[in-house]
């Protein structure tokens, strides 16, 4: 088995396919890229076992090819190893030792494979149920709302976002239980099964740093304990966490003391002057205290000192409000706002916040306070 | 005290002062920013004891200036705290209780500061002896040197770089024992005394960045156990090393049976490549065959595989010879060389490896080879 390809190509397909490995697995296999060389072309493909990426790269970007199969490469070092390569097109020979010869006229690595026999099979075939999204929205819904997933296994469930579909609404959750984000989009068709799935926060993660902000298509198919995305030459193929996703809308306050219009430059930057001289490094605590049309957030360290932020705001409530918060999570619901202005919308000092955009329903921020007295 | 400046300004100071402070430092005062208020303007301090950074900002970059005295502010978050201040021009004001208030029309820090009198006494006064140098010249001595610095505090003397002045000549040597480079200039005029000093790794890695690639004069005053550098309006003062740097010019080989004649870019590209499969991550050992006109490069990891690197080569010696070294070691030989070709000049596979520009005298590289075979 032999081929030729331009570097570009491959290491435009390399850096999709190797966001599926882990540093972490324990099947040796699993640190290998699989090339398979059939009348198509040149698939490469990378599986943690939960998660896998598969790339087409079709005929015509292929410069020469001979025989089919499937031979795995190590991975470790192999990007580097392809980037500096003294030529364009780089050749490619498998020995009959399972060696895979990668070379130029004045250089080669002589790489150890691994066998095809001891890899996973893994099925990539669609269903006949697609549901159809644009690229640049689906990687808004999941920008929007993954930050907020939680990283603590303890509550595995939590560690994924939960995808619901009802009628033609989409809805996606993601919450650490300290704070939430909602985000909805309506697709073009109406979908006759409602689903609701959690897909593991890697998994998510990964997709949407594959997804380009574009208009292309991107088929999404849900099997009982799996999901694929196809999205131009790349399939992303996830396993689904299994249980059931907690119910959190009644979390969510329906009506509010405070409806606070606040410019997102100003709060965002107020917040993140005050944050540095947070008490608590972890939870970076601040305080806010609401008087008529003043705002004024204060911070303050033993050992450094303190910081102090005025803004005149927007309220519809002259009542004087104190209120604590911690500032990593309000400018991490902050930063995927996308629009000039905000809504802040509060109770009491031990009631939930909101934060939304001033004109786009689909997106709602939760978090929790902190009682500081 | 009351002061007024330029955000920008206060940052290129900070950038440089800041260079002297340690994370490491017991003393808890030297986490301070010494801000000293006079007749000529305010400077700026920071010391770790051993490296001392002041920074002279004179009347006219100053906006407003009240009082006279000195304040030590906190550095932890300083330089952040300056950057994110809503406007373009910073207020201070020190407090009776030796805070010291930073503020805007909308938002203010007030930092714990430290009491001026535990303070060490930092003497920057030059004395008559003064040693000038181009400050293009002597940021290049530095950086074709100090990377053969060695980090081990076994021998706490090679973790500084050798400068001797002899007449005319400069010469600067580093070495961690493995490696050396030796770097001379000529000076402007005849130095009377000579010198032979050791100045600590940290600070002349400092005072390298701190140094712009230009035609300024860089003033240089030599006490018994301390340095300074007078450069525009920055002083960087060092302790020097204590203890007789050892000769290092009789483990230099004068005749060499291999004068071999390549192309720097060339020869670099290929060891970067072989080093991706060195077996020992550490040293990232590499063979190099030698025979005629031909080199071939080869590495070997038992995990990965083998690589094989060739280079069509202008050699005085037409003898087959094999040597080993670390990759690294080469690698960072050959990035602080500017010219297009270099001399590899070796003898035996146990002797010195000397790399040299083709045309520039004034460089000298030696790594040790290693056996392994």
């Amino acid at each position: 088995m032999k081929w030729s390809i331009e570097k570009n190509i491959l290491l435009e397909a390399l850096n999709d396919v190797t966001r599926a490995l882990t540093q972490r697995t324990t099947i040796p296999v699993l640190n290998g890229i699989v090339f398979e060389i059939n009348k198509e072309g040149i698939s490469l493909l990378a599986s943690d076992s939960e998660l896998s990426i598969k790339v087409n790269i079709k005929e015509n970007n292929i410069n020469y090819k001979e025989g089919e199969g499937k031979v795995i490469i190590q991975s470790k070092s192999f990007v580097e190893m392809i980037k500096k390569m003294p030529t364009d097109i780089i050749n490619f020979e498998v020995e009959d030792d399972l060696k895979i010869k990668i070379y130029s006229e004045t250089n080669q690595y002589r790489l150890n494979g691994y066998n095809p026999i001891d890899y996973p099979n893994i099925n990539m075939e669609a269903n006949e149920k697609v549901i159809i999204l644009k690229a640049s929205m689906l990687k808004e819904v999941i920008n929007q709302t993954s930050y907020a997933l939680s990283n603590q296994e303890v509550r595995p469930l939590l560690t994924g976002l939960n995808l619901k579909i009802n009628g033609d609404i989409l809805e996606c959750i993601a919450t650490d239980s300290y704070r939430l984000a909602k985000k909805n989009i309506r697709l073009d068709n109406i979908i006759e099964d409602s689903i609701n799935i959690v897909i593991p926060g890697k998994s998510i993660v990964e997709l949407e740093k594959i997804l380009c902000d574009d208009e292309e298509n991107v088929e999404m198919y849900i099997f009982k304990n799996k999901i694929l995305f196809k999205y131009k030459n790349i399939f992303l193929q996830s396993n689904l966490l299994e249980g059931a996703y907690p119910e959190t809308n009644h979390f969510i306050p329906s009506d509010f003391a405070y409806m606070i219009n606040l410019n997102l430059q100003d709060f965002y930057d107020a917040v993140d002057r005050a944050a540095l001289l947070a008490e608590n490094k972890e939870k970076n605590i601040i305080k806010v205290h609401i008087e008529g049309k003043n705002m004024v957030i204060t911070s303050a360290s033993n050992e450094l000192g303190n910081a102090e932020e005025k803004l005149i705001i927007d309220s519809n409530n002259k009542e004087s409000l104190n209120i604590s918060f911690s500032s990593k999570y309000m400018l991490d619901a902050l930063k995927v706002i996308k629009e000039e202005n905000i809504f802040l919308l509060l109770n009491t000092d031990d009631k939930p916040i909101i934060i939304k955009p001033v004109t786009d329903e689909t997106l709602l921020e939760l978090i929790l306070p902190i009682k500081t007295y």
